[in-house]
């Protein structure tokens, strides 16, 4: 056969796609990819979960309920809707109205406006899709949560930095920014204000309740020409540790058409079940749920079934329980180890986060993080401990972004690793000073 | 509050995305929906697959293993790689082994040409992400797989119908369509042949030996400037009921870096678990899976644990016995019944499927059957049978497309309601003649 002993080096190159160079090389596929291959480094960068806590008897307990209905365990198994089972749909509208302080009769929104997904990052990546053309832009926080800018990069949007600081997004700094982009004549460009809302990723910080109030009027106000939504994406909203519990950003937009909010059930229960939702304004659900046919016809049926009995036999809610304490304990931990092997280093700070799953550390400005620096170099190969480099949560010019920042997750490690691999770190950074 | 008491109405439309309207009301997520909603209509549209045959024992007896395993449930509970569990990969190379007739240990490709997908629409929508700029080009069979379709249009790409007979794409019209495209000077916008191979959705012919290695050589030859691939749609290889095996497409590819295989678990295990993947050249994999990542990280870790036991306990072998058996009494069904009820029918015909689960019927050509025909009301409406319109399964302009065919399903009803649902439609058709 002639066409077999064909080299393949005959063949010429593919031509990809401008997505394809677009997507190219996420952070988040690098980490996951080392914190799996590397497990004798202590990882503090990948956001894994608390393996120790993982629901392995609730999810047992919940299995077995399911499928010994014979009944619900095959619409389990068959094929489902694309925008989500109906279970954990109904489910979902008990959960958001007590977590909104409502009740399931009146939750301030229609269950049509929910769609379920792949962990909210499939979520995130669809509310792109239908928004943003090539170089539209989205307003984000300076940091952000680096897995969004991935998403808007890959659809060629831009992300354009607005400043933070302790009380989250400026939101005087937000209406510079809006009245800069208009002066330029790129208003029309703008299509969304993106908020990790609680325990931000990567700053730990929350949006102050003034703040949440003012960026629903601003998007509003500023909705001239076109409607401009905020995605408040709550993926650490049930992990609260200590200090007051924050209204939602959604909850300050009363006709729930300029908020669309992002929450998964990775972090407070299992990432392996992938299962995540969105509420969005009734404009955005259909486009959504197109696209999302064109993506997968639909998320995992099964596990959307398997979620709605967590929830309706009250698994979901003992087990946040023990989320919640898991990761108190395990934030103290890091932050009695910044204490004790980063207080003493002149010009290293960090944030003390009420929730979530990190610590924002600063080093001195001359002291460069990123995966390029010696400081990674050093830590990874010489102390075996890793960490996410700031830089790759800030949008904009690369040239414009700081350089001397890390995130520190305590989600996967115990105690005792969070506490060796913040000595290590310590170690590698005392070497730079 | 102001902010609150302001009506909806006072905010302006939003302005999406392009591709917001190339993915507007895709057919497949119309069609699931009647499915669901409309339970007293007989559906031989939907393809669904058959409830009775539900793997429910198999999931339970592999769920109990996975769990009582401690280590195993929590890798399985965990986050994931992007490209997908280890575990599934590893079942992945023996079972395509074995159906390619090699041994595990020489598969004919590399295990990282694998991707671990959300069902394989998932697989084929990143194949299109990585390849497609809007206006390129995608030879398909007329008729095809209307989702693929789906995933083109949402694309912004072209669907270039090629002919096709009882033995599949025609290899001389796929030639002379490449011809004329070269001709326009559009050869460099061709970047993939799609083909579904065994028992085709919709038509339900597979693609005979001599063309399958005829369709790679074709591919290779036209490489000319940039690699032209071939992307096999398997999905339906497992459900072989009489009649030879053919060889696939992929195993005419010496060097795997020509065509891309895709398969599913959705119709020979169970969909509701959503496990797909598919065998990429080299070159396309990181793209995929750099594309995968932005869209959800990676399908659910679970499913795929779950799988990977499924398959290593010998559960898959057993239940795919069983679902074979069970849609081969239907197809039986659907075969007799068409034989009872449409024989007499002047100028209906129907192909007589080898596997899979459709039934690809002709009417008389004054005979529409779309969905704003007249015989779609009547069946719907009065007869209460749905069936699939055969014009969404054709690529190329509207008005050039057959619009007197019909997808028949025997996937989701039994042998009773396969032949109450054909005796209603040929009632309806019967109106009409």
């Amino acid at each position: 056969m002639s066409i077999e002993s064909q080299p393949s080096l005959a063949l010429p190159d593919p031509v990809f796609s401008q997505r394809r160079y677009w997507a190219s090389e996420q952070a988040i596929s690098f980490l996951m990819q080392q914190a799996v291959e590397n497990r004798d480094v202590i990882s503090l960068a990948a956001g894994l979960v608390d393996p120790a806590s993982l629901p392995v008897e609730e999810t047992e307990q919940a299995v077995d309920l399911l499928l010994s209905d014979r009944g619900r365990a095959r619409d389990a198994l068959q094929y489902g809707t694309t925008a989500g089972a109906e279970p954990l749909r109904e489910e979902l509208v008990r959960y958001l109205a007590r977590l909104e302080g409502r009740t399931a009769d009146d939750p301030g929104f229609d269950t049509d406006q929910l769609v379920l997904t792949t962990g909210s990052q499939q979520f995130l990546s669809l509310v792109g899709e239908v928004l943003f053309n090539p170089d539209d832009i989205c307003l984000v926080a300076a940091p952000t949560y680096f897995a969004f800018l991935g998403v808007l990069n890959g659809l060629g949007a831009r992300a354009v930095p607005v400043q933070a600081d302790e009380n989250g997004m400026c939101c005087q700094a937000l209406e510079a920014t809006l009245a800069r982009i208009e002066s330029a004549g790129e208003l029309d460009r703008v299509k969304l204000i993106y908020v990790v809302s609680d325990y931000e990723n990567p700053s730990g910080i929350s949006l102050s309740p003034e703040r949440r109030r003012e960026v629903v009027e601003i998007a509003q106000r500023w909705s001239k020409s076109h409607r401009l939504y905020v995605l408040e994406d709550a993926a650490y909203r049930e992990l609260h540790y200590d200090g007051p519990k924050l209204p939602s950003v959604w909850s300050f937009d009363a006709d729930k058409e300029t908020v669309i909010l992002a929450m998964t059930f990775s972090k407070s229960y299992a990432p392996g079940l992938r299962v995540g939702f969105g509420v969005a304004p009734h404009d955005l659900v259909g486009p959504i749920c197109d696209r999302k046919g064109n993506e997968d016809f639909g998320s995992a049926n099964f596990n959307q079934h398997l979620l709605a009995t967590v929830l309706a036999e009250g698994l979901f809610d003992s087990h946040a329980e023990i989320v919640r304490d898991s990761y108190r304990a395990k934030r103290d931990a890091m932050l009695a180890a910044a204490d004790a092997y980063f207080s003493d280093l002149p010009g290293v700070e960090w944030v003390r986060p009420h929730g979530g799953l990190y610590v924002w550390m600063l080093l001195p400005e001359q002291i460069a993080t990123g995966f390029q620096s010696d400081l990674f170099e050093r830590a990874t190969r010489q102390e075996r401990v890793m960490y996410v480099p700031g830089e790759l949560c800030y949008g904009g010019p690369a040239d414009e972004r700081p350089t001397h920042q890390m995130r520190l997750s305590f989600g996967v490690q115990s105690a005792e690793g969070i506490d060796a691999g913040m000595q290590r770190l310590s170690r590698a950074v005392r070497a730079f000073l």
